[in-house]
């Protein structure tokens, strides 16, 4: 067995991790299944949007240069003709001519401008405009929106649902994104039994103190917005049973694995054990925290994230090098958002390890507060239930002093 | 034809539409697929977490005050006992004694601290102690992190991975959740074709001068983090059609109609026709900017949104008015989280109209900016695929000065 007792910095192990994490394969999809999907490509604009000058109201296309002047009590009298109808609008207009439109419509030619229908009224073969309109007016140009060749969306982009929009726009059917990679998830420990196969009754697993596996379910939850979890639940803690696993998880397909539980630097640790004899066990303990038994090795070019069987520490190894190191995976180059706050209290950390603090943020009127929800006891799981977030305090800072402002990562549930 | 020429303010376009919000059925899921879902009760504590006092660490169990006055120098002996094997920890301690424990493991009968490994050495039958602790230290108590009968989770809650954890962690196999409704979305115009079903070539279409239905698209994506969007796609602009697509569509089982375009207040509102013929158009026209002629109708009691056709005045109406809706709808407490910007530039806004406001948001040294992505034009679609959220000016403020603070509503990927 080998023991590591030395710990590696956050960033030292990010440095570690990172260059490990090989992109995934591109897949083509339809635009309309992209949402939340990484795009792989930039996309260019094929065309002008709009393709062609048009109407940005309803009303009447008319010269700009004729309604000078007009007024509700002094309108401008245009002769009304007929539009094009549906499908077409290539009336042509002359000086003086009004021709109907309605929003999206393309100009009539020789029209420059749109009057709103508010400022206007029929009278048989004439409209009444009451107000003026400078050419350009209620106009949406050809090219304004996107030019021919503009790099509309960049590789690496999350798609949104205006991001949809834009490629339906564009007529853009498919395009090209990273493959959401498959990522087995084990928890490891003689103590867990999983929840969603007990009975009801709670009563038989408290006489037996067993531990309900939560790691699994939130690593498999965080993981989902990025790649394809694949739960494979318990596995004693005994070095066969682990070293089966890790092999058999592979060999089913799995591009990486996440183990949580046995991972502390003890008198059992199987996991790392397993892990240096089917590949390479690369660190094993990192100085943050929560989240200090951490480790990461490679068997046959996989990543395989040792995580702590606490709780709150596995979401903390989770956010700071499992997160970024999906991220890479899957060609993101976004950042994730962080908002500025008052620490609300001190917040106490030591130098030569970073924290990982959960917080509460607090909105009022006299600006964002985060509010530590405990520092210590990284088996609190319902401090993070509670957070809304969380402040990463670098190692070589003491501490946060009250009121002091801190950058916070807020979980979004959407 | 009924013509709306009064606009009414948003405040009361909200006020008018959120009590025909009916809340939608309660369902009973398993916690694990409950991933951004709406908790529609209360989760109370079935027990006490952790069941028992239990190792926050590896090492061994002592009582912490057999340590007292331990140094490298000078390690206290302590007796090692058997440990009570994987399952169980019911070795009984006494003065003296210490039992190898793992993370997690109850702590045994007479203990009440665990001293880490790292400050531990074997000697056969005895263990070097060389750091003091005192009692409670890196122990885990019952109840410290969750006690019986404390409300854990809220209803109204959208879950989080955290939150499935925390589910889990409490044997919580089943939970009720709000219903996702299921919305119809339609897209009205003649101009309009689906991209998804075009070829390739752009030169047909650009030719006809015909334009991509994106509303659809956009607001089936929009949707589709709290509902489940039932894309119906385009009817053409006529009467009888409409009135067809809206009746198939309620017929269909949909609990509510997204439509777009169509919605002008112009010669051609077939629109506001069929919903007022079919039922009620409660108004149509709102002083919202983009997203003026927005309404809102209902029949057979289930909600009609008549959504402008131009992309972001739709966007700007669903943020605006279709969106609180559907979280009354689902039941959710939450607010969308805003962040405070300075606006980069000066915001033009007319008094008596409310500006929905797209922006890029700036993180920079000198703290957050806003920088409005462009004020006129709501045909423009990039500046929402641009945009990293957006600003709400009320319709008593005339514009936003440059400096001053704003409150973004940031979008979010995932």
């Amino acid at each position: 067995m080998k023991l590591f007792r030395t710990l590696i910095s956050w960033e030292e192990a990010l440095k570690t991790v990172l260059p490990h994490a090989e992109r995934t394969e591109l897949e083509e999809i339809r635009f309309e299944d992209a949402l939340t999907r990484v795009l792989a490509e930039d996309i260019l604009s094929p065309i002008d949007s709009p393709p062609f000058d048009r109407a940005a109201m309803d009303g009447y296309a008319i010269r700009g240069e004729d309604s000078f002047g007009a007024s509700p009590q002094n309108p401008v009298l245009l002769k009304r003709k007929k539009s094009g109808g549906g499908e077409e609008n290539r009336a042509e207009l002359a000086e003086g001519d009004c021709v109907p439109i309605a929003t999206g419509m393309p100009l009539p030619q020789g029209s420059n401008a749109v009057v709103m229908l508010e400022y206007t009224r029929e009278r048989g073969d004439t409209v009444e405009i009451f107000k003026p309109v400078t050419p350009g007016k209620n106009v949406s140009f050809q090219g304004e929106d996107v030019k021919k060749g503009e790099a509309i969306l960049k590789a690496g982009k999350i798609l949104r649902a205006h991001d949809l929009g834009m490629l339906a726009s564009l007529f853009t059917r498919t395009i090209r994104v990273y493959k959401r990679a498959k990522l087995g998830i084990i928890a490891t420990g003689d103590e867990l039994i999983d929840p969603a196969l007990q009975s009801a009754e709670h009563d038989q697993w408290q006489r037996k103190q067993k531990i309900a596996d939560s790691n699994s379910y939130t690593l498999a939850a965080l993981t989902q917005k990025i790649a394809n979890p694949y739960r494979i639940g318990i596995v004693r803690d005994n070095y066969d049973e682990i070293k089966d696993a890790l092999r058999s998880s592979l060999e089913r397909g799995c591009e990486g694995l996440l183990v949580s539980g046995g991972s502390s630097v003890g008198t059992r640790d199987f996991l790392g054990d397993a892990v240096e004899d089917l590949g390479e066990l690369i660190f094993h303990g990192v100085a943050i925290r929560p989240g200090e038994p951490t480790g990461f090795g490679i068997i046959n070019t996989k990543p395989i994230f040792v995580l702590p069987g606490y709780p709150v520490a596995t979401i903390a190894a989770f956010e700071l090098l499992v997160r970024p190191f999906l991220y890479a995976m899957h060609g993101v180059t976004e950042e994730q958002r962080k908002i500025f706050a008052r620490a609300s209290k001190k917040i106490p950390s030591a130098v030569g390890r970073t924290d990982f603090v959960r917080v509460k943020v607090l909105r009022t009127e006299q600006g964002y507060f985060a509010e530590p929800i405990r520092v210590s006891g990284s088996g609190i799981l319902s401090s993070m239930t509670k957070s809304d977030g969380f402040v990463v305090i670098p190692e070589n800072k003491e501490g946060v002093a009250e009121g002091e402002l801190v950058a916070v990562t807020e979980y979004y549930s959407w």
